[in-house]
């Protein structure tokens, strides 16, 4: 390992995101090293005072902590293939874009160079970067975390989730889900209410009154997940696939797409044969925890 | 019209809901009629003070508004073939599920007897009826409704939405597929994170930050949809398809059901076709306002 560190954090990968990066970590006071593929991009925040190094190497050698933020991971390997032993004892912050899997052969090939690794996942857009707005998500090295946490946090709202390195990736993707999935059941419902001339605006105080209190009610369905038991104190997976018949039918009624309630009810129909009419709606978690047997 | 009115409200079915509905007016000191196909139903109501009627024709005539909470429209249909000028001037309020075009024909048959007409939906489980917490969606002639809007309201939160006899129903089918989407999206989440071990409990927090968030763009988002206007300030289409790409990946690596993830690439694949890579989410809405073309 060399001495040599004459920055605070180094910072690789100099986009529309490691930019706001590189500028939120400047703004607190730190001193930063970065490198990027192209060293033009960097130029703003030389003059900002960053240093540009040469390569990856000289970058990483900066720096207790080097945080990457680079388009994929093809990318992070080129531009880490010639490091060596630069990495021993130091953090590297991953913050590229990957699935589970790559973070965790990532940790090992990190690992194996002497390094503290924990893989992230921003939750956030570039605007936003540096205000406690920014949820980034971090696993793996509790130490590193808890030892370099204050840096962490000029970046945003910097949230541990745990030891695995996979799960920054799984909870990003799973956060998405959770968007998409109030996103177009709200269009669904837009989509409804226009057949009777209703605005999206007129609509959408009860869209978010519905989504509002379904979420309250999440906390409970977890523990009937966690126990595998399911009381159907509310409704029954039979009392819901028949108000999925009445939505299915009303969209395509309207000539409005059917495609979500038809999927809903797929998988309603299928814990429906494997027995479990008469379970809660949590029940269904068993259909999402094998691959598709509807199309 | 008759002129014989003795009580205050008439309740016509007396399944859960409906003794639920009877209950909730009773409490609050009303005079109640009540009728049910089999009578056995309206005992504990009887003993609690409700009048029984021997026909529906007695029942309507026994009170300024009758209340309708029976399994469905064919039942309703049965019971009210007798019905003659009984209605004539009062007001017909029908909770009965159904879908929009049957609550705009009840509304025609109803008026054509000169009666007023409320088609509602009950947000609520049969339970919290009586109390804030059960929302009534009511929609027709809100003369009516203002007239009888504090017997309304000791039903649970009684909402008018406008005077299409049919709002209610749609308002009720749109609410109904938030709430799905918003219990998918989260299943599939707690099954991603399932596979690293996380419980549902552990991760449902998270889930639940997701979702709130996301609610909170759904007001600027419907005014995207009002104006036709879909400015990319937070993510591009283009930017969608990729994280649904990776979603997609990571559920199928892992084994979990990839259905709605793929449903949602597809109709951002198809918005995508149409030329709208570069507009912001809502931009969909165009997908969902025709029939479905992915499947």
């Amino acid at each position: 390992m060399s001495s040599q560190t004459d920055s605070d954090v180094t910072l690789i990968g100099l986009g529309l995101m490691g930019r706001a990066l590189a500028g939120a970590l400047l703004k607190v006071g730190h001193q930063i090293t970065v490198w990027n593929r192209t060293s033009a991009k960097a130029e703003d925040l030389v003059a900002q005072g960053a240093r540009l190094a040469d390569s990856v190497n000289i970058a990483v050698n900066a720096s207790p902590v080097t945080i990457t933020c680079v388009s994929d991971y093809k990318s992070l390997q080129q531009a880490f293939a010639p490091v060596a032993d630069e990495l021993d004892g130091r953090l590297l912050v991953n913050l590229t874009s990957g699935d589970s899997a790559q973070a965790r052969e990532m940790a090992r090939w990190t690992e194996q160079r002497g390094a503290y690794y924990l893989d992230g996942a921003i939750m956030a857009v570039p605007p936003t970067i540096g205000t406690d707005e920014a949820v980034i998500l971090l696993s793996g090295s509790k130490t590193a975390f808890k030892t370099h946490q204050s840096t962490l946090a000029a970046l945003g709202t910097a949230t541990y989730l745990g030891e695995d390195h996979g799960l920054s990736a799984l909870y990003d993707v799973a956060g998405l889900s959770m968007m998409w999935g109030v996103l177009n059941a709200w269009l669904h419902g837009v989509a409804l209410l226009g057949t009777a001339g209703v605005d999206a605006s007129t609509y959408t105080p009860f869209a978010v009154q519905m989504a509002q209190g379904t979420v309250g009610w999440l906390a409970g369905y977890a523990d009937q997940v966690d126990s595998g038991t399911y009381p159907p104190d509310d409704a029954t997976l039979a009392t819901h696939a028949g108000g999925m018949a009445h939505l299915i039918e009303e969209s395509e009624r309207l000539a409005v797409n059917a495609d979500l309630p038809r999927l809903f009810k797929a998988l309603v129909d299928q814990a429906i044969t494997a027995g479990q009419a008469g379970h809660s709606y949590p029940v269904l978690i068993e259909q999402f925890t094998q691959e598709s047997r509807t199309s």
